[in-house]
């Protein structure tokens, strides 16, 4: 087989077939394609498009070319949950404990952040004592005794993957359904749950600008999922505004347990109900959505939740009584409210302002080998709609450092404000499965 | 400025400015741009393809990379040719000289061959004692006194152009209208001649394989040239089958001589006429292509075109004689005369088979450093259309070893026959100025 054939193919929006498709991304994984034609081939792919077949072999050949996860020696229900990414999601820590109280267990690899904040290793790890890693045998009783595992990603899950990504993120070839869907679907389906629930990100600070490309992608890894006989639902929900009120490490947790408390933030407890919700019908936990929901519902209420987050953290060396001590996790130096100077209603809250204001702060990493603040960060007082007038209070900024007046109005700038009357955002704009 | 960006634009379709091409051939040329990148961008304007604009501009960064030839020193008419590629093209062997007799100078940097047969410089050098080497003086000196040099290429002409062809040739990214036209044109602008004339082959045994895209690239190259202030005229011409009879470097500077001495197989005879009618209008030495074509033929029929050949290869130190003397030239050991075995008419001759053949009698080079032997060679004494009984000589091998029965029906399989009538190819297809 000759690489150049495969790219006059695709350039030519013909479909490659299995044998190909498996054979270009082991003999790019194990470097007999250089990056000059894998690249073209990308971009061939991003123009062309590949038909919802390809896109199945492409994610299985990501599949094999690395590890994969056995979960048969967990006992009941396994699932996984994906985000496709955005500012102030903490969801997993929420949601991880609300259904392992609920018989559904979550088995989660997961990575540092990149970007605005950390990743859920690194909110996890403001946890005084707490630890991301666990032996093969240690997960699998964990998972059998808890319902749930958080760790770093140990084994060498989908290297095709790491490698195609490194290379898109340089070539002008990220957006591609075909290519993104083949990216999130392989690691989920060689991390073995058989129940996965999608979080697609769409708007102002997300990934995905709009609603269309957002479906389809959807489309593309449910039906991706299903062709590996996995349980896939996938839900498109709003980033036009960051999620709850916390970004920042430590704070995203607090902001968790809250939740479990139920004091949550009224749209990030709104996405945990609905993602749970998935979770426990495809799971057979459940007959519909709604009694789902109010089992869930009622798990926050009687603290069952909660109970199964400080289990979840004891397990892996935490300090379990952060759950009632806040005080016990990293605390920030300085604290400023910040209040409105003008009235009006919020038009709109650029998301990815707050990340890139919260990791000036230190919530997050410019590169993989910088450190991470974990006091620091930001709580958004304000959603899209709200009115305010001349004193209220828009966010509160938690920081190391004195900040500047300058400094605080560049955070208030971010909130902008109309005259008319603004519409709340709908957080939950579509489900596809 | 960002290679990512630029190629984020071209995936977008839109069209890069003049800064921006610059910058990317600059960098790239200066190995700072790397290979995956360019090769992103390239399949990227495959598809998205590149204005009239862009593709001047690409042209002029690709002149701007490099050397560039100055013919100011040269008095009078400069002409530049340049084909597409075919085979059996010897057609600035015969041009060349009669033109040169028309007072128009030929000033023509020429390659060696990959492929088929060798190049306008291997074919030349089955001439006894023909140099293609000449310092800067000895150039401009032997143009003006005689008007004609062929010589190989020694300045630093478009480097990026060395460049990225290497690169498209190995990432499927050679079939893209601009990308060709700037390469062709670049080299064409970079060699300085005034008057250019170029011919665009189309047909089963061309690069092209339809008129339409011939057009396409023709206008565009002419374009290119206009906004250069060059004057430029493309003729698409067919190449459905072998250009005249011999195909083979010796054998192809007998078919240029007899084509002089007024005895060419008719289709090269028309299509030199033509292009050296072209020209001679071109460069403002006739005033319709029928008056030139009288010209040419004057100088056919006295022998001024050959003498002007003659006086070519003692400049450049080939033995002169060879033109009344072919034993002079190198002679393959065995000669076979290939009958047809059937009757019918002869529907097709794949020029790309032929060219194969010829290649592996030794005719032309597989790679860079492969020998090339100047001798052997076939002569195809059947075209498209004629009627062929049992006994009709197809045409005749020169080798220098000993060919098989098998050998020899491979050969004769090059030509289709059919019973019905098959009419006569037309030579020229059309003219874009």
């Amino acid at each position: 087989m000759r690489m150049v054939d495969l790219i006059l193919k695709k350039r030519n929006k013909e479909a490659l077939n299995e044998e190909e498709i498996n054979w270009l991304i082991q003999a790019y994984t194990e470097g007999n394609i250089p990056d000059y034609q894998m690249s073209s081939l990308l971009m061939a792919i991003c123009i062309q498009d590949m038909t919802d077949e390809e896109a199945f072999h492409l994610t299985k050949a990501m599949v094999l070319s690395g590890d994969t996860i056995d979960l048969s020696e967990v006992d009941g229900k396994t699932v996984d949950k994906h985000s496709t990414g955005g500012v102030g999601d903490k969801t997993s820590l929420a949601l991880g404990p609300l259904i392992a109280s609920c018989n559904v267990k979550l088995a989660k690899m997961s990575g540092r952040g990149l970007g605005h904040t950390g990743g859920t290793l690194d909110k996890l790890e403001s946890i005084p004592g707490f630890s991301i890693e666990l032996s093969d045998v240690d997960f699998i009783k964990q998972m059998n005794d808890i319902g749930i595992a958080i760790i770093g990603q140990t084994k060498n899950l989908c290297p095709a993957d790491k490698k195609l990504y490194a290379l898109r993120d340089v070539t002008g070839t990220v957006e591609s359904v075909p290519l993104i869907a083949s990216s999130i679907m392989g690691k989920k389906i060689a991390s073995g749950a058989k129940t996965i629930v999608l979080d697609v990100k769409v708007g102002s600070g997300a990934f995905m600008k709009d609603l269309t490309h957002a479906k389809d992608l959807s489309e593309t890894m449910v039906e991706i999922g299903k062709k590996f006989n996995r349980n896939v639902s996938a839900l498109i929900t709003n980033m036009d505004e960051p999620l709850g009120e916390a970004v920042g490490n430590s704070l995203e947790i607090i902001e968790a347990i809250e939740t479990l408390k139920g004091n949550g933030p009224k749209d990030f407890e709104e996405l945990v109900l609905h993602l749970g919700a998935h979770i426990l019908v495809n799971a057979g936990e459940a007959e519909t959505i709604r009694e789902a929901i109010g089992v869930l519902k009622t798990q926050i209420d009687n603290r069952e939740g909660l109970n199964k987050f400080r289990e979840f953290i004891k397990a892996q060396g935490g300090d379990d009584l952060v759950v009632e001590d806040y005080k016990r996790l990293p605390q920030a130096k300085y604290v400023y409210e910040v209040k409105s100077e003008n009235k009006g209603y919020i038009q709109s809250i650029n998301a990815l302002a707050v990340g890139v204001y919260a990791s000036k702060l230190g919530a997050g990493r410019a590169t993989k080998e910088s450190d991470i603040d974990l006091a620091v960060g930001l709580k958004m007082k304000k959603k899209i709609g709200d009115y305010v007038d001349n004193d209220s209070t828009l966010g509160i900024i938690y920081s190391n450092e004195e900040l500047s007046d300058e400094s605080l109005n560049e955070f208030r700038k971010i909130f902008v404000l109309t005259h008319e009357k603004i519409d709340k955002r709908t957080l939950i704009l579509d489900v596809v499965k």
